[in-house]
């Protein structure tokens, strides 16, 4: 078993649990096997492993609400019980558990061992600042669409964002190796784009093609991406698998920033007394297997995340995490050219602002609607 | 684009909306363009993609409660947009839309052109029922547990098992390579273990390893288990990508039947209002990557589903469906033996039974329980 078996070494897993059954003890001992052994208490048989495989409840914290009992469970599981891997960690974290109602995962605590088998992200967020030369403001993105277009189209708006000013262009998360869309036509088109902007301008910016596709692909779509030198990949590491998402982000020669879309995820956010919290998701997770900007729904867009709900995704991304380098909240999403002195107020200025669809009706020039953009980046920072 | 373009090419997507805004109409266009383009239809600027790739709401039809607006909304998709893939499938089944609450997917209708492009179960139900030599009752299955134990003790388990009967003995799907049980070592003992209990017997149990692990690691776990010439596969889709099974369940050379475990889908089920009909996910889709065996939560057991929806997950699997053979649907968490009459009346013969803590619990001899559940089996068939 775990040679080191000490026992502090533990992944500790926060739950906030809501009952009406007045029975919040035994859903936590039932959790804690649940997850690990997967057998009743009675069954283990052997006490070796129930000390070194079954986690522990440590504690229980009453919130009771007035009409439910709610608590806040701290369960110590030993850290190889992960195994020191995603896909286990997953199992782990809300394998079977997905299954039943009322159960919240709400913090995760990773003892130094964990956090050490990974590297995080590769570029980070002052990473990507120093690729783009930008240090005072917010990075400025936004995606090209819509799906339908031809390579030479996307590239040609491509090449009016960048002329523009925008830092970051990335494609729709939608976008994939379609035949009238191929893969590497719009990379290499795109890459053209980059680069006569870049002639015109002297300052280049990083296109960002998404490389999630079918399996057999991805690969191959990571190479050619890297041959062409773009300036980072985009993921959807729910639709390709988050370990698939963390092998690319961690190997070696693959020195671009990772952007990740949330596609998918999005129900384990849907009911307040189930799922996963999202600063957990798509902040603490996605930047262990190695993304360097994580995409997700800002307050007031068209989804439904609040002002909290970002703030603890973009506290998760930024805050020192062991070893980890920190990575670029991307608040996206419906986001108005209006609002964008009162997001900078509210995230600070270490953030990657995604606009597309305003930016699109902002004007037909795209050029013209970008330089906006970015002049209003830049009044905003000057309040 | 699609150069056969013609439009009764469609998926078409079965949602059920509810909302207390009256907007019905509204809220299913703006998902036509979500799940497609991304831009508000201003923007789109192009009759041929607004034509082409726009999905189309075709019909409205009110299921309205007493306190809310309710309906059922079709809305057809050209079927280029899916690029007849799973990843790009799955944006467009889902990824956006999973951060919209009141949008539960409740059918989905494929034209022959997509289901062409997937060979589905490569064994089948019937396949399986040969394999094993067994036509007139139920399948007989249990896992080998508790996580902690070596390999030498599971493969002890796995011989007791199968000299009780069992036709298919699976890992636990938390079962990785783990340093005090690797996975080469695992399935090497419990091989052993299925050929000495076959020596004796004259049958062969039916041995699958879980592949799910690492990244890097899981072509050569397959390839492993190939090698071994295991009885089938263990997966967990969400874990290991969606893409990743569909991959290796088409894969040439693999001829062994591929069970999945659900763990993690069990977030898309939590909310009736949201999300995506079980019979959907852990039914038809997982049937069109190529899944023989869909492990599921029972009605009435450790888990919530009821009887219906276990029926429907149930019919996506064993229905006629373009070529794709029919899938074992394998009922299981929680199940009792005493059960065992009621579940087959209840499903019929074509199921897969799939016991585990209950039979652990019932003796600590496993071969005497598992003679005691097969027997249970063939009682319950000759009522």
């Amino acid at each position: 078993m775990d040679e080191h078996g000490r026992k502090e070494k533990v992944i500790t897993i926060t739950y906030a649990i809501t009952s009406s059954s007045g029975e919040i003890g035994k859903i936590a001992e039932e959790i804690a096997l649940e997850q690990t052994v997967e057998v009743p208490a009675e069954v283990i048989g052997d006490d070796r492993v129930r000390e070194e495989i079954v986690g522990k409840v440590v504690s229980i914290h009453r919130t009771d609400s007035e009409t439910e009992e709610r608590c806040i469970v701290e369960i110590a599981y030993p850290v190889i019980v992960s195994n020191y891997e995603i896909p286990q960690f997953l199992n782990l974290l809300y394998g079977n558990i997905s299954f039943k109602r009322g159960i919240r995962i709400v913090d995760m605590h990773f003892p130094p061992e964990f956090i050490r088998t990974f590297r995080g992200p590769k570029v980070g967020l002052e990473g990507m600042r120093r690729l783009i030369g930008v240090f005072d403001r917010p990075l400025v993105s936004t995606a090209l669409k819509p799906m339908g277009r031809s390579p030479e189209e996307l590239a040609e708006m491509c090449y009016q964002f960048a002329l523009g000013g925008i830092d970051i262009i990335k494609d729709d998360h939608s976008l994939v190796d379609f035949p009238f869309c191929r893969f590497e036509e719009r990379v290499t088109e795109c890459m053209k784009a980059i680069e006569r902007a870049e002639a015109k301008t002297g300052k280049r910016a990083l296109y960002f093609p998404n490389i999630t596709g079918r399996f057999e692909r991805i690969m191959n779509n990571v190479e050619y991406a890297m041959e062409k030198n773009v300036g980072g990949l985009l993921v959807s590491p729910f639709v390709m698998g988050l370990d698939c998402v963390r092998h690319i982000a961690e190997r070696d020669g693959i020195d671009k920033p990772v952007m990740s879309h949330p596609s998918l995820t999005g129900i384990f956010f849907a009911d307040s007394e189930t799922g996963i919290a999202p600063g957990l998701l798509l902040g603490k997770l996605f930047r262990l297997i190695g993304i360097d900007c994580s995409v997700f729904p800002n307050f007031g867009g068209r989804f439904s995340f609040d002002r909290p709900t970002c703030l603890s995704i973009a506290g998760a991304l930024r805050e020192e995490f062991y070893h980890m380098r920190s990575a670029f909240p991307t608040p996206a999403g419906g986001m108005r050219l209006e609002n964008i002195a009162e997001i900078l107020h509210f995230y600070g200025k270490d953030i990657i602002l995604l606009i597309g669809g305003a930016l699109y009706l902002k004007s037909r020039d795209l050029q013209e609607g970008a330089r906006y953009f970015c002049e209003r980046v830049s009044a905003a920072c000057r309040q």
